[in-house]
């Protein structure tokens, strides 16, 4: 095997398990262990070799829109015969929660996460690609059993894709509380008209299913109490596919972004989850840690760019002013800075993650919310480096860093834009103001009571006592 | 007990061991825990409320420099009393390593330096101050027996206290090769000649012992064996105070920073740390853990300045435009940051720390040096933003906020400014930037490979073979 | 002369009245210019040797508290009598405006106020100096003949020195309106109770007057009209200057921020400026070019600031691993940065003092408050660099940066604190965003006609058609 | 007409040449503010509505890339004979320069190209769209009668396109002495071998003319000697555009950006631009002017993005948590934030502009390298912070937002990356560090003299004087 897929600075190999954070060490099982390395070197040796390759299959039948969402790239296929082969399948699914996953806790999953956070194929490649990681966990916890038979078993195979339609043009899908596709019971039947944009996959052509919500209950005196989640296959009469949204110039073929239109759209009650007006239950039950996945790939993709950045550093034929990049001062700045930046967010995420495993999402809301705002921002910080050090050659196909770049640059909007945690953060933490304006008082009480207990006077450093222009009085 | 030390949002107590995050947790005793909530207890109840009186103490024989300088706030020799009962006393040196020391980890003394960080009082009141802390290790480490039962003993039992004198003003300091203070032998002596400055804690009366680092052979080809580590007795004639240096227009009394001439400075040569042209590994030896517990106090000086923030948020006196501040999302927005900033930097430190425990400072060089340049900028960050939401009261002597500042502001300087490990930590990650080249070229190569294997020509997306202005030959 | 007051690059003289922006010289007359390069001159040869010198006599009776702020350090008398000799006194009162003045224009006077804020002196050598500036124009636009000859001449004559009694602790006074010093009519008199802080210049022996705001009609539904603006000469019984407060550790003796209570303070009613309810109006009049002239100012300091940063770069006793700062190129991208920053604050500046002077503070309320937010950042970023290169020099009483910071510091507090000037900035920008909105509207509308008239449909790049899983309708 | 094309805050219409900031307005001739109202009415009326139509017709053909790059939509030419009927054509060739412009100075210009520049039709619809621009100048200033009369009008008519090919991807191309295509004399012909890629414009069917630089005399002592530039139509044998490439995953098509191939490709030496060796002089002379016509259009886009942030803000439809994005205080600060940024940078490339007018764009070479460095990072934060307030409609097509933003990144890195201008203005700036070194240390020299004079001591604010432990000697 030709490529040198782990490397010290002294060009030895570390493997991905040495190099976990020692304060992350108690927590990962040795199987854990084993499987990360095994995923290191799946991602390095063949996903980030094949990553071209599907990018070519996405054109085999046409550079044009249509003919690349109709693509579905042989290569994928087999590195994903590969990875089961490997026993690199489902690994998302966290332990003790369900029986169909590969039994790795969410810290472990984390940890292999960032490497299939470097490669464009490995996510989907090893089955764990959103949105039907998340997707899946929903049937997993919500669905009935004759849902999961129908689309839980193909997705936990591989067989199809999946989307999750929630975000709407019209209006601030940020407030998830005004999301308004019309659901309308009318007998056994659910009937929606309305529209949703950002169904990331629907793309896809094996995307077979979507999960909807939709407002069913517009009255509801409780706004969270008005949505519900209902499956939709994409095969109903009504749905159009208008067209695919483009992430700062790239369209995610043949997976893309859909803006998907319903006219009419008649579903079975039965494809109901969980039950009318519980949309925000299974919103919330689906989205921790799935922000985590993203979080740890983020921190994945941030280690690429600054692999990237450190091969241009010392890229031979590029010497400006005869002096490689790595003996420039302002560029080795810059690395360090990276290197800082990512390594604290990596920790950030990891103690995030042993928070869920420990206890759950909602009992980790501060911790994810940090990583929502902390991971992405960090990521865009590292690619912006990469990319001016490689100049022309950054913004262009010949790196992946522009495209990472654009990747990274909706991580600040999806599942909640920065802000919007940013906020609610702020408002949480400003919860201990009161009480700590109260200890703020005791203790300075104490201080008083402690000054006449030395027979102080509680004098300002600077007192004067100037009285009417004349002398100090003290 | 008036003063309600433990707060969260809902106004109730959680203890500090409560609060270690979940991914440092396996590496606390029992032991550490309770220590750490007697500790948290000892600084919100009995330091924070003390640091005022120190402060008028400081001025019990007037207000000018010399008179500030020759003060001893008697209540730090109750503070000092009452740790000792409470069992809070040197607990910084390192468990396995030094007998002398409470026994504690590292990673367990890092969490309750964060607590002592908060007051200004608190470290010396438990006999874990700076610099008597790292000189402690010295003479732990390296001192000889009878230099440790001059000195050691009594620092141990807070009777005296200690400077390491090593930066000079006259060089580039931050590059210690350039450290010059003549150090001539003469028969069974040192002579000393030269200048030191931001001789910390020279001030203090009780400073009985200088450790000082000078060049003893300055012709040898080897600039890391230029220099010695020797003890000199502050009471030695010919060395003269000549003056104290401000921070921020602080003095930092009694403690202080000193200026200090050497004129023919005799010591003995049984004063010799480790052996002569050994100063280098002296300094080294003392380096590490001592930044992690600067960055750990660093850590809990910018919860404190949170706390202040948040305070002032709730302030009811306060209503710029009739809503409390902290019914404005600009600051919301800034708590939100802060919080975010604060807790990055803390698993950052907490993992250089353990790392430091399972091995050494040196294995942990990359940590130290990430924490090292993370720290004090997250601190000063979270501060401004605490100085700017009380205004004028901020800057001023009416708030901590200002002086915790001008420390701060130091701590970019000492052990190393910024750049130093910036360039060492950029110089050391670009170490792998050869290896990263071939890598990427290796993984390359497998994609050429790929593209044959599957019949597939590696054509650019955006291929478009025009010739001379002629049709595209695609 | 040994000075060489002006450098270019190759070590030549070019003149600061060379120096001005080709943008500005258009507004700048012949007289103005050589004004300038008087000033300059005056700055670098006299005000910059001189201000160690003032410190030094500051501490002429003692370096306590009481006693910095009883000296009158002779050689500011000195510079003034030099300064008034080269025609260099009360530069600052606008042209047009007030006969007492130099005749200059807020640009003109501006340039000069950066060349005066390079050296803590030299605005007190020209009788330039805030507040008196400040309160001179209060004199001269609103006072009686009898307050005006009874202060304003002494003021204009650098005899005595005055203060503006605005803040208050224990309100937000970057609120105004929540200003509360009591002010009660009694007969012929008006009594005042409370208390007042930041009352700078206070603290100096020949400060004589001081100009009060309070609330004199507390139960006024007009918010903007329940103050009153009030003369108290500074020896009326019942004022106490309780202490001075420092500005992040500097007292800033002898001038000094007073804290000063009131308590039944009785003055004429002949001492009301403009009349009873008029103290918003009086304080708004002031505020505009006072703005400005810190602003230029700010920009002085910043540029000194400079100067110190790279004169440490070439320092040859300064050689942090064997090379100057000026060989390393992380320092010479902060000294480009630092060039850019000011030369783009300095712009901002004078078109705001050019828009006064054609119109008048109020049309200029969005580029003063633009000035307000943008100088004083810069300045405190262009500082911190020049600190970290001096290392613990950059932080001490050796050079004038650390000093130079504190006072930048509180500038984004001052005058309001920056949050006040950005949220009024935002919100008057935002007035425009209803008709921009329009405006798109409009503009989309267009390009729908355009549409049909080329024939066209207004397809989307990325349109797909594809319904209910089948194939696209394109 | 329907489109209220200029706006203030009360809705009313303020007309761009009343907008031109107070300090520029002398250098402004009624003239050019007359053209320049023009322009603004051009922009917002025809081209802003027609960029969408624009879009649309790129895609006449197929919307895969061959066919991309083969269309030329016709409405930019009914936008080019509205234009000339209006007089505004070919405006940026400066006045005193070239009879064959429009007479402006580039200060004028500058005010019109930021009008330009919110429009993506707007440049070329005036013919005054990058590269031509620069060709167009250096074909007027260094062309013979015979190249002018077969190329510049042609160009100067809008009748055909131009291309500048300078970068190569083999080499480091931001050091341009690293050029290296082949140029090898042949008799009365160059042969040119080698590859150029970032040759913009060249996709375009109507580029008629590639302008070369490539190396002639690679053995010449003196490495700003071995370039020539030299003519190349685009129809000369051997010459392939290989592929396009891409921005951030924009193709600009039809535009574009070029990787050509050179093979045995032969011009007559007619074709040479000034002469052998004289390719520095050629891209020097060509680079200045165009700079600020990239920085004002830039401008012009931070202005366009903050409508659009603006428009949103007040955008009814779009109330995330009950309010519009206008009443989130953390909106609003960023509103102001990006105008004060937006206004800065404004008079900086103004200023600039001056300086280019007044004398020569090499003695503006410092103002040009400032305005390179800010303008492109300010429209990067202004274009983010309008992005992130669209959410998802801001990275996608639905606003010209992401587009702006890639073109934007592209600024940072073409003519000369952010690095090489910082390190240029570093170095020059540092130029007066030595002579700073001296004037301050004659300031201290005369300080020292007052300290004479004044018969004082210079003694430390903070001296102490404690000799060996015992008392101070002061």
């Amino acid at each position: 095997m030709s490529v040198p897929y782990l490397i010290n600075s002294a060009g030895g190999h570390i493997s991905a398990s040495e190099r976990i954070p020692v304060i992350a060490r108690p927590f990962v099982s040795e199987r854990a262990k084993k499987t990360l390395d095994l995923v290191e070197r799946f991602v390095e040796e063949e996903c980030i070799p094949a990553d071209a390759v599907f990018a070519q299959q996405i054109n085999q039948h046409g550079r044009d829109p249509v003919s690349r969402f109709d693509a579905h790239p042989q290569i994928i296929e087999d590195l994903k015969a590969k990875a089961r082969k490997l026993g690199l399948w489902n690994m998302f699914l966290p332990k003790n929660h369900f029986k169909e996953g590969a039994g790795f806790s969410n810290l472990e999953y984390g940890l292999m996460a960032e490497y299939l956070g470097k490669s464009s194929t490995a996510s989907e490649a090893t089955n764990c690609a959103a949105p039907d990681t998340g997707n899946m966990e929903v049937f997993a916890k919500y669905g009935t059993e004759e849902q999961k038979q129908k689309w839980l078993g193909p997705l936990l195979n591989g067989e199809i894709r999946s989307a999750f339609l929630m975000t709407e043009p019209q209006v601030a899908s940020s407030d998830a509380t005004n999301i308004e596709l019309n659901m309308r019971r009318d007998g056994d039947y659910y009937v929606l008209n309305g529209q949703k944009w950002w169904s990331s996959g629907a793309g896809d052509r094996r995307c077979k299913i979507y999960i909807v919500m939709g407002k069913s209950d517009p009255n509801n005196p409780n706004p969270y109490r008005q949505q519900s989640v209902i499956l939709v296959p994409a095969d109903t009469p009504g749905l159009t596919i208008e067209r695919m949204l483009s992430v700062i110039g790239f369209d995610d073929a043949p997976h893309g972004h859909g803006h998907i239109t319903f006219n009419n759209v008649r579903v079975h009650k039965s494809n109901m989850i969980l039950g009318e007006g519980r949309g925000f239950e299974v919103v919330q039950g689906r989205l921790g840690p799935g922000r985590i996945h993203h979080a740890m790939r983020s921190v994945g993709a941030a280690e690429r760019a600054l692999e990237y950045f450190l091969a241009r550093m010392n890229d031979p034929a590029k010497k400006p002013f005869g002096k490689l990049l790595a003996e420039h001062g302002i560029m080795l700045e810059r690395v360090a800075r990276s290197r800082i930046e990512i390594d604290a967010a990596r920790l950030a995420v990891l103690n995030a993650a042993i928070k869920i495993d420990q206890s759950n999402a909602k009992d980790a809301l501060k911790e994810i919310a940090e990583v929502k705002v902390q991971v992405p921002n960090m990521l865009l910080d590292v690619l912006d480096r990469a990319i001016q050090a490689y100049g022309g050659a950054g913004v262009s196909q010949d790196t992946p860093l522009a495209n990472m770049w654009a990747s990274g640059r909706t991580m600040r909007i999806v599942d909640g834009p920065d802000e919007v945690h940013i906020l609610q953060l702020g408002r949480n933490e400003n919860k201990r103001g009161p009480a700590l304006l109260k200890r703020i008082e005791a203790q300075k009480k104490k201080t008083e009571e402690l000054f006449r207990q030395y027979g102080l006077e509680a004098k300002d450093p600077l007192a004067l006592k100037r009285v009417s222009g004349g002398q100090s009085k003290l």
